[in-house]
């Protein structure tokens, strides 16, 4: 069925055709991943590249739900009619009609029957690990002319045909630096991007040891993660929800809640060993007060404390796996930052202080620390969130262009990440992690 | 003054002389370590020492208390005058005639004035790291004959004389391993005892690594450690003490609190990647349950939960120091531990993950990991809380043998550990880390 609705974007009248979902289903939210054709725009091939096909230009949007309220994610995505373009037949060997949409993260298995019921669509699974680290691979790479860019293969012929996804931005600002609250975007060479440690922070946390496209090994991991913060928080606190218990954390002073190393030195440093009076010694060390209760503590304070806690643990414990590994750079994902000042603050000065200690250890003594390469330097990203259901977006087949196009034009999603605000400045404004990517589809 | 009273011990009529008293005063306990001599039992000289003296026969005792409770300490130490013969006088270049006692932790520092205020003595502050390691190092010694030894020297002469406190029991037992609900005692050999990592478990945590008797490195801590598990359960259950909490621990079930794998992947394992459905994914992230608040979870599932993860966080990390310095040995202490079965059987079961997961890592891949020379080892110790106030005890300067000696005689202290249960055995009784430690001190 064919329909030519106009609808209105960034106040142009260019109708949207959507195509390709992906999904991420975590244990506390899920991500969605979806791809918006400029109609009436494509692109012609760049001139570096010779016997390229004319280039598809569109938007790749992000939108979350709380996996605990799937319904509602299926409602949207049933409601925006996200599977008309999304939802793929397979291809020649296919034993039946059924859709199918890629999905990727524990979801995918246990809420995969709930998907056939309400929507009639299969999820074709992907692994957790390819998918955050395809995905953390493209949001890096600043390949020549500074464009994103991944390949999609084609197995329709008996050639390969190579899809190019390309990221349209001038400069890449996805990856950032945060140090004393001064953040900075860097561009990594694609040559000197491995390896690195990816550290996808959840509702747990994987640390992945990333060689190249498709080359990684989980080498790591903690319970101690986004769904820690996020549970002790609710007991300890009336918070509703993770946002309000990070708003609340804005506000408070851990030092109500941890013994510092001066509470215990009278306070004094204990400079031989290299800790200030202000180092915490003990976390939530002052909740042991005989005199008073989980009433006579500020939920602000203890939001606070709880943070440190889990920040300063992540920090520390990915650092020493980028120590084992000769690894100078740690990239964090997932939604446990969300980019909040205080939580890459501490996540950054405790890979930071590791690196320092560890310097110290080197000078002063004569045994050889095992690795000497210098710093790890911790970085973020804008789409944290996202890497895994872009790995799974990534996964799609292509046969043709035509697969990203509909015959379907549809407004764009209520709720959905909205095309880019033109006078819209990363560098100052609130990085929601949910902003839509400009691209570009070509064949090479 | 001389009295001579003859008082009960073990059913014998001899009068015991008690000298030598130390502290280790920390963020949330006060411990103490003093020597009772055996009067009337000196020792023959070791036939396999020439040219010593006879020795002294006695204990060493340990006590402990909060540190919030502090005057009940200095009520224990007055009431049981145990200054009588542990507060000594500065010799020569003494300017006054103030005694003084051995203090290690930072409360030698801030309790410094509450002591010669109510009590009207110094503390001598000895450094923490050091009395660990050297109380550590003490217990942990079997030279030969098996005997625990240690050595003082003194500089009242030109000459410097040995003093040896040796343990008398016939196998070293102090050190254990702990599996599956299964204790060993371990004898280290002198020769075989260095290096190993010494993680003390406080209120926080420190990680040394030692390389010899004084030779150490504080190489890493966590703020994670005893206090928070006391200050999270505190506020989250209505525990009145550390050790009521632990004791609700034993009856908890974390799976109503934890996010298991099973629980994100529909009841499956993430096989790929080596967790099984029952490794847990998230610390309490089934408490991020819109429908339920803290009154409706079980105290005890929560106690259960905090210990998991806190246990499992200071294994974690303290392999990762082990690997990093290629130590195969991890002793931990301090009062976390408690032999609570439970804590024990999860730490030493993270360390040996941890070394599963890298020797997965070894087979699957090409690339050679920092360290390969085997599993990390966890082990225990009987006293585990009182390698610092042992350290600080053996930091004491001997001028003789008299310095043992003291005129007074005195009954045993109230509530301090009593003499050995000669039917003791500590392969079957609960080490509840206060047994006093027969000994024999001797000029060599």
């Amino acid at each position: 069925m064919e329909h030519n609705r106009e609808v209105e974007i960034d106040g142009s009248s260019n109708p949207i055709q959507i195509s390709r979902l992906a999904l991420d289903i975590g244990g506390s939210l899920i991500k969605l991943v979806y791809f918006s054709r400029n109609s009436g725009d494509d692109e012609d091939p760049p001139k570096y590249k010779v016997g390229v096909s004319n280039g598809v230009n569109g938007r790749l949007h992000f939108a979350k739900f709380e996996t605990a309220k799937i319904n509602d994610c299926l409602q949207f995505i049933s409601a925006n009619k996200l599977l008309l373009g999304g939802g793929f037949q397979h291809q020649e060997n296919c034993t039946n009609d059924r859709s199918f949409i890629k999905a990727t993260g524990g979801g995918a298995y246990k809420f995969s029957e709930l998907f056939k019921e309400k929507l009639g669509i299969s999820l074709e699974k992907e692994d957790e690990m390819d998918c955050l680290v395809t995905g953390a691979n493209f949001l890096l790479k600043v390949p020549f002319l500074g464009r994103g860019y991944c390949m999609w293969y084609s197995y329709v012929t008996v050639e390969m045909h190579i899809y190019i996804l390309e990221k349209k931005e001038a400069v890449n600002q996805e990856a950032f630096t945060y140090l004393n609250g001064s953040k900075e975007f860097v561009q990594i060479d694609h040559n000197d991007l491995y390896p690195y440690l990816l550290v996808n922070i959840g509702s747990g946390v994987s640390m992945i040891k990333v060689d190249g496209d498709g080359k990684f090994e989980r080498v790591s991991g903690t319970s101690v993660g986004g769904g820690t913060f996020w549970g002790l928080g609710k007991l300890l606190t009336k918070c509703q929800s993770f946002d309000e218990l990070l708003e609340l954390s804005h506000r408070g002073d851990n030092r109500a809640i941890d013994t510092l190393v001066g509470d215990i030195y009278g306070g004094m440093d204990y400079s031989k060993i290299g800790l200030l009076s202000t180092t915490i010694a003990s976390s939530f060390g002052k909740a042991t007060s005989h005199n008073k209760d989980l009433e006579d503590y500020k939920p602000e304070d203890i939001s606070r404390s709880l943070l440190r806690m889990i920040s300063n643990n992540i920090g520390q414990i990915s650092y020493l796996n980028a120590l084992r590994f000769g690894l100078k750079r740690i990239i964090f994902g997932g939604f446990f930052i969300r980019s909040h000042s205080y939580t890459m603050d501490t996540i950054a000065v405790a890979v930071h202080f590791c690196s320092c200690v560890d310097l110290h250890i080197l000078i002063m003594n004569t045994f050889q620390p095992v690795w000497s390469k210098g710093e790890a330097k911790a970085m973020f990203l804008r789409h944290e969130g996202f890497l895994g259901a872009l790995g799974a977006f990534m996964s799609y087949e292509m046969h043709s262009l035509d697969d990203l196009v509909v015959n379907q034009m549809m407004p764009l999603p209520v709720n959905a990440s909205l095309g880019a605000d033109t006078n819209y400045d990363p560098l100052k404004g609130d990085l929601n992690g949910t902003e839509s990517i400009q691209c570009c589809v070509y064949r090479a």
